[in-house]
């Protein structure tokens, strides 16, 4: 057996807090959803005013940047035409997700989670996403 | 009515033990896919760390490269924006995999099964893919 | 944060292993799936007669185990007319199974995976996952 | 690797011939599947006036008998509300059907296909499935 660290529901919740502040800040309301390193889901809030279609969306970003260890955006990357992972965006049912916004969650070199942002352009979900994460890792000590 | 050879659970477990060594001395652990040659799960492993995405990832490239008798990667060029097979790799529900990583296991010129390898770059999926035919093949006399 | 406790590669083999020696020993050639506590896959194997429809069938019993921290068979009477979970057999796409065979892997009190059968009668399956966890749990020492 | 039998299109032709001849004689017009022993579709036929709706239940009726070994009405007694099985039904996203007219087709004592009818009444259903085999098998000698 093995032993793996991920997040709580503590964490989850800051995570949306922090994530919520900075939409707020740049005035896009967001869905903002929290998976565990097995990109479960664990907590998910839609902004008022954030999108129906970005519940689901902002729900598979905190997934596949979890379950692979990847930022969304970077699939985006390697995913355009002609790059070796052209064509994996309609992977495991359209779930793999290569539109930025989702950041795997962090802590001494392991992936604890992951984070997914949707409503806004890829880049203020992003930005949105490392937001939530910053003020996590403030708490850490 | 006509007979079909197809792999069998021992060969299932040479594929995934040829391409596990082959995973391992890369140091990129793998998810490792085998299905029969109509695209059905034979066996899989998941390596220690390899990635939760690519369980049915490596499932689909399998069951596609199997029951599609062809490399994945071919479909990847096939399907390239301006190419005929263009968007194929939504379909099947998006179990059409267009990613490298899945190769058809070739027997006397017939297809008898399918390996599919994720985790890595498809570049090093292919690799250990093929390292695990090479290792079955060898066994076969 | 929090730490858990899962099932690693080696003891999903070991699990494998002594479900197949008791579906050997019963006459019964099986599908055995097994999955981490999160429910996602870590190795499977369909034994030669093992039933297709049964790959997907032993994979969701053990997710369904794991995931939800009950034994299949016990869904299966909450679940009759009448009962307050009549009509959970569909959710989740159909992935919630009812029918016996998929248990969950419990150590030290937590759930630290699931083990799925599927091919003989839901008494049959049930028994060989039974034998595949006291196999394993025999070799924890 | 082994060896497996399976029906060829020519069978599948036979059997389409037969059962249609047989919906013909009670005046129903169905939706004939007929898939390989591993549950993957050979050839299908919809009868003028047969139900659209019945092209889906059709090939998932022939898939269960073949991929399953076993027709479908002995899923419907054994899945019934107390039984072992109850809630099969919705299981590989609801393509394991539980309603008679799916039968695996046998020679030798082998599953070497599967032929699925609906339109009719299940008793129907299943009385076409049955003349589809019988057919078939007159023209085995």
């Amino acid at each position: 057996m093995k032993s793996v660290t991920r997040l709580d529901l503590d964490d989850a919740r800051s995570l949306i807090e922090g994530a919520s502040a900075e939409a707020g800040r740049i005035g896009v309301p967001m869905c903002i959803a929290i998976t565990d390193e097995s990109g479960q889901l664990i907590a998910f809030e839609r902004m008022e005013g954030g999108k129906v279609t970005s519940s689901t969306i902002a729900i598979d970003k905190a997934f596949t940047a979890a379950a692979a260890k990847k930022a969304t955006h970077d699939y985006g990357t390697a995913s355009q035409p002609g790059q070796p992972a052209y064509g994996i965006a309609s992977a495991i049912g359209g779930r793999l997700m290569v539109v930025g916004g989702g950041l795997p969650v962090i802590w001494q070199n392991e992936v604890v989670g992951g984070i997914g942002i949707s409503s806004g352009s890829p880049a203020q979900d992003q930005q949105v996403a490392q937001a939530g994460i910053d003020a996590w890792m403030a708490k850490q000590g």
